[in-house]
């Protein structure tokens, strides 16, 4: 009976490991932490529908109680070796061996630090969160500064860690814009009186419907989008952020006092996935992201037979994109499983 | 034993009708055209790779050769029916009668009409060409103007038809501003001393590769990015192209002399979409697109049980998405074909 092993259980592994044992193949699927859904538990809502990311992970974490799928939570790979009979051998944490037919790699992606970017304050002055920590304010519906009082003046800041060169990162993390829109219209249901401005290199509304959204948030959510980039950040002595942003579309910079600071931290490769590579040899692209064979028609194969790759690990991508690289890595997985 | 119609026989339906016949499943492929291979036939070296579309195009068409598909070239299916037994009867125009217990639509996209934009000058002013007809001039190539002298300077103009509420096109299509920086390093390569510009709103790079190879074509290959949408295009005596465009970096109008004018023309619905979504009662997106039925876990669902979609009748989508988006609409047929 063939048996694959899927490293990482965010949504790819799920929905991998889902649609394997629905062709009857028996699944370990292998996840470090001690719940599944990997950085899909960090957001409240989804862009660009707004349906809530519990309902899918859900969704996710329903379809893998399965006969077919072995669940290994809390868990990580040691140094895996493929033997001679091209067996893939993954001993985990606790002792045990895995052996399979082939391995799937879907160990999704990391947050950039914001600590990084010195230059912008996080961590250093208290009104400066995260995107990431934005969401969990969502979810308790209640935005506060760091002393309680309710921000008059929000700034969203696109591409930190992303478009970057000071920080090593030259990829666009495909995401930020869109969820700076949608969090910029969560911001304003929930503060109809704050002032909200987005700061940004390009706008890049590529999924379906995002265009759409970020029209509505201009036209009839009143977001103001500034096209600049943020150079810096300090406090005064009110714990205000006076911020320094060149604008390049009056051409001049522009100085402006906010209350809070709203960084959207990109997406960089996971240690799960450098550790995969690392083990399996496996070839990383120039932004660290694991490399595909063919982006075109081999999106989902690796340089190394029997081993393939599916969501974030090997590019930034959003949910849909997500869900049905997942799907076509499975299908891949059944085609080479055949064969072998 | 159970079989698949698919309507449309571009990447995306090729690629599913492979993979499920690769499962064992009757495959009945329907093409308007007498080719397979749909706008991919136009193109002539795909992003970010550089890699011919032709060679692409090769493998989607040979793994056509297999005994489970039947491959209807030339045909265009009439009024659909879906019988008591919930099988759907699709009346092709050769009179013929197909029979299948589920559907694919994958119908793929138009390119817009680029004489909508009269502004523009297209089929008025003879250097004035589309992004598809540049495509062709690579296949030969050779880069002239309709005397049959080489441009000395070339503007590529992003955005005709997408994002623009005077042609009713909201929807952003995604894929013409790395087509842009793409064609632009294919001039400059074959046009060392030509001056070649591109008139962007916002630099869309989505996908792996793409805002390293907009950095590139900044850096190695000297293509001039201006930031500004063109507002009316006129001839001068010499058939030269006067343009004004809004450039809202510096703030002001600015006013150029171009020996061609390239259109980076975007994506619709096809005519095909709309005919399938008449017949099958399929919901449409404001867009005019097939609307899925969950743009999360279901987004190769339509509203229509047993009929699915897949490829850039959804949504415009790179030629890695559209692949992945196939097998992942397998997956889903698959899955539908074991329930009923």
């Amino acid at each position: 009976m063939a048996k694959v092993i899927i490293i990482g259980g965010g949504p790819a592994g799920c929905e991998a490991a889902h649609q394997l044992a629905s062709q009857g193949i028996d699944v370990e699927l292998v996840e470090k932490n001690n719940e599944t859904g990997g950085n899909l538990n960090n957001w409240y809502q989804l862009f660009p529908d707004r349906k809530f990311a519990k309902d899918l992970n859900d969704i996710l974490k329903q379809n893998l109680n399965h006969p077919k799928i072995q669940l290994h939570l809390g868990m990580e790979p040691r140094k895996i070796e493929k033997n001679k009979e091209g067996k893939f051998l993954v001993p985990l944490s606790d002792g045990s061996l895995l052996e399979g037919d082939s391995l799937l790699v879907s160990t999704g992606f990391k947050i950039f630090d914001a600590r990084r970017k010195e230059e912008y304050g996080y961590g250093i002055y208290e009104n400066v969160i995260t995107s990431v920590e934005l969401e969990n304010m969502f979810y308790n519906h209640s935005i506060k500064m760091a002393n309680g009082n309710t921000p008059k003046r929000i700034g969203i800041i696109h591409c930190v860690g992303s478009r970057d060169e000071k920080v090593c990162n030259y990829h666009c993390s495909k995401l930020c814009c869109i969820t700076g829109v949608k969090q910029a219209i969560e911001l304003r249901e929930l503060l109809p009186d704050t002032e909200i401005f987005c700061f940004y290199m390009d706008m890049r509304m590529f999924g379906p419907g995002y265009e759409e959204m970020y029209r509505e948030a201009q036209e009839k959510y009143n977001i103001k989008f500034v096209r600049g980039r943020l150079s810096e950040a300090a406090e005064n002595l009110n714990k205000q952020l006076q911020i320094k942003v060149e604008d390049t579309l009056v051409g001049k910079p522009l100085r402006m006092t906010l209350d809070m600071m709203v960084l959207l931290v990109g997406m960089e490769s996971s240690e799960g996935s450098r550790q995969m590579a690392d083990t399996l040899g496996l070839n990383l692209a120039p932004n660290g992201f694991i490399k595909s064979q063919d982006p075109h028609y081999r999106n989902n194969n690796t340089n190394v037979e029997g081993v393939f790759v599916a969501g974030c690990g090997s590019a930034p991508m959003n949910l849909t994109d997500t869900l049905a690289d997942a799907r076509s890595a499975a299908m891949n997985i059944i085609e080479y499983i055949k064969r072998i």
